[in-house]
């Protein structure tokens, strides 16, 4: 079974810079929520935009067929770390078909914070 | 009236493992809630996957027509629960046009924190 | 200028049945947020779906030309009140192309909770 | 590379009239969130609807060849600031395809709340 697109955008993109609360689960941070419902791996890659600089990537993952990955921006580390407190944006591809959700965790104050919505695809 | 697809995902699923006030209406929880709005009985099949083992269902719901239905995955137990505090998504079919809407509620710090958006449909 | 389109949906809808700080700003509140860019005022009808009795409306509003609405749910009285702490998903028509966007403010504990989305169209 | 769209709506739109927290991360604020992923620079064009008056615009606004940029209303002064505690929405036109995301950070209370959804596009 196929199911989704092969280019997803999410505008929005803002790692806080501090957290509040237990570990990991509490963790500031910021996902991409990849479903791949196929009968193939999709290897995916995410190009990071800032509002300063040329874009840094590819960020390379593969997801399994048949499976999900939950990617924390905040532990993509090549080619560098994604910097925290700072305004970005990504374009995310596959090679298969696959669906997007964004979503972000902010602990900076005493109680969480959440967003989440589908990305955008073409 | 028909309104809506047969096929939506909801690439983002996580239940938090605790929640903080009173029960049911506090209780951490994540929903898809269906809106049958045709004249016909939908039946409806949610598959659930995981990052690290095959996918799991089909869970199966009826929506009645002209009917809503806001399903707790928490409380999805045939063919087996929805583990808490893990990464899983899910794929929502169903007979007749229906509208998908995936919503959380985490009730793990003092206030609740929610997130909702319009499901991948196509 | 014509934007949007003329039938929407919104099926998670749930009105907190309390609230926590000062009125109105801070009231549990669920809202339809309605633009009409068009040059002619839109004539809007909201049927309102429930998990276990038939639809109930239609509410009528007009959104006049070049104007935004945010309908809270919570202020619909004609043909009924929207219950609290219940279930229920709507359906929005217009007569001219409209942009409908979903949002919720949770205050039921200390600190405020909102969501929203697009809401689904076609 | 071309992705994205020429015009979105944001229905939903409002700026809370207080904060709480250090500035300006947890300023309360909305926040239209642009990507240009495209190697010319995009000019856009934001247009403000209220509930009572003509709309206001357009507030002007260059995002460089493959850059992001997160506009808080909050900041935008000319022809005029938006006000507060104000139903408003927008419609936001590019000459090159953009992607565009809605966020806002709610701290009125305690702990901030967040919302976020792509935005309208067709």
């Amino acid at each position: 079974m196929e199911l989704g697109k092969k280019t997803w955008a999410i505008a929005e993109g803002y790692i806080p810079a501090w957290s509040h609360g237990p570990e990991p689960q509490m963790t500031s941070h910021e996902a991409a929520c990849l479903l791949n419902a196929s009968d193939r791996d999709a290897h995916v890659e995410i190009m990071i935009y800032f509002s300063d600089r040329e874009p840094v990537g590819p960020y390379k993952i593969t997801v399994g067929a048949r499976r999900t990955k939950h990617i924390r921006f905040n532990n993509l580390t090549d080619p560098e770390p994604v910097p925290v407190d700072t305004d970005y944006a990504s374009v995310i591809r596959s090679d298969v078909p696959i669906v997007v959700q964004h979503t972000r965790l902010d602990s900076r104050q005493d109680a969480n914070a959440l967003i989440s919505t589908i990305a955008y695809t073409e």
